[in-house]
């Protein structure tokens, strides 16, 4: 059985920002046993598992990823959107554009430290299109 | 319901290819509701969505990829295979070997803007085979 | 139809390391056709793909991640948990935290050089909990 709903969250500034409360008010009555797949329709921003306590980590995940893919090399060709855009692109694929979660007991299985993150790569986003498909 | 197919694409330079239309060609008829996984049998080569229109945001994913994993660094120990071996395996590991994709309303439900890419890492990567499951 | 599993890895020191077997052993019989997803319930390790043959190739990986996230970086501000943590979080979420595998003949449809890897990215990380989900 599959479910699948759709969902916009709010624009969120560039970061890395914590939507599991968001996802879980969004989700259908889970079953027993199942999975969910969140999909991000987006090539500019990614979905991530990560720490879900301290926003240093957030904080700090803007930084490793500022420097992993740089912003302005000049030997970028796909520069007219900013330069902000071509890093985006990249950052988006190296975390992916969806995560997949095992559900148990009616509850998404994540572990404790666990969180859902929207990673916003551009500066000015705008709002972003979820796909969650529940299937049991 | 469960439904497999076997694709192996065409070989492909090194770089990075959008290859959506080919697997939509190779896909059976969509349910209405699912998900379609699209798994690469290799540990040199990689999937990832990202922007299906500007040839130059894949040209730009080559330097970006070259410049986060070297060749020819003397701290690798796996050089056998030439100086694009060992960075092929790990940004196969960076972008993953499968991409999960939402099916709504028959069809594949990516974003207006994304595309399915093969990542080919090797400098003579041969054809690559694709295993694709859609479950509904 | 749905069957799930809880695995609780033994203790595996910091690096990559092969798992398949033991994954394998941990299996219920797989349906002829299906999807088999690994999830790992941590933010400071990860799960990827890759070969399966030559161990040169995860010490190396162990070596590119290093220099990927650099420990010790002054602009990081997550530090209380030592030098290890914050690149181990960046680092899980760069690997992700599953992979999802096929299935087909009763068995999981990986190429010939496919291994599944745990990369434990902290210096103690203790034992690694799994949740296995087999769909068909």
């Amino acid at each position: 059985m599959v479910e699948q709903v759709n969902v916009t969250l709010p624009e969120l500034g560039r970061g890395f920002h914590l939507i599991t409360s968001y996802i879980a008010s969004e989700l259908p009555r889970l079953p027993e046993k199942g999975m969910v797949n969140i999909f991000l329709q987006h090539t500019s921003a990614a979905l991530t598992l990560n720490e879900n306590a301290d926003p240093s980590v957030r904080d700090d995940f803007e930084t490793v990823f500022n420097k992993l893919v740089r912003e302005n090399d000049p030997d970028y060709t796909h520069t007219l959107e900013g330069s902000d855009d071509m890093p985006a692109h990249a950052k988006s694929s190296l975390l992916g554009a969806s995560v997949t979660i095992p559900v148990s007991n009616h509850r998404l299985a994540l572990g404790m430290w666990q969180g859902i993150y929207l990673c916003e790569f551009r500066n000015y986003g705008g709002p972003r299109r979820l796909v969650i498909t529940v299937y049991s």
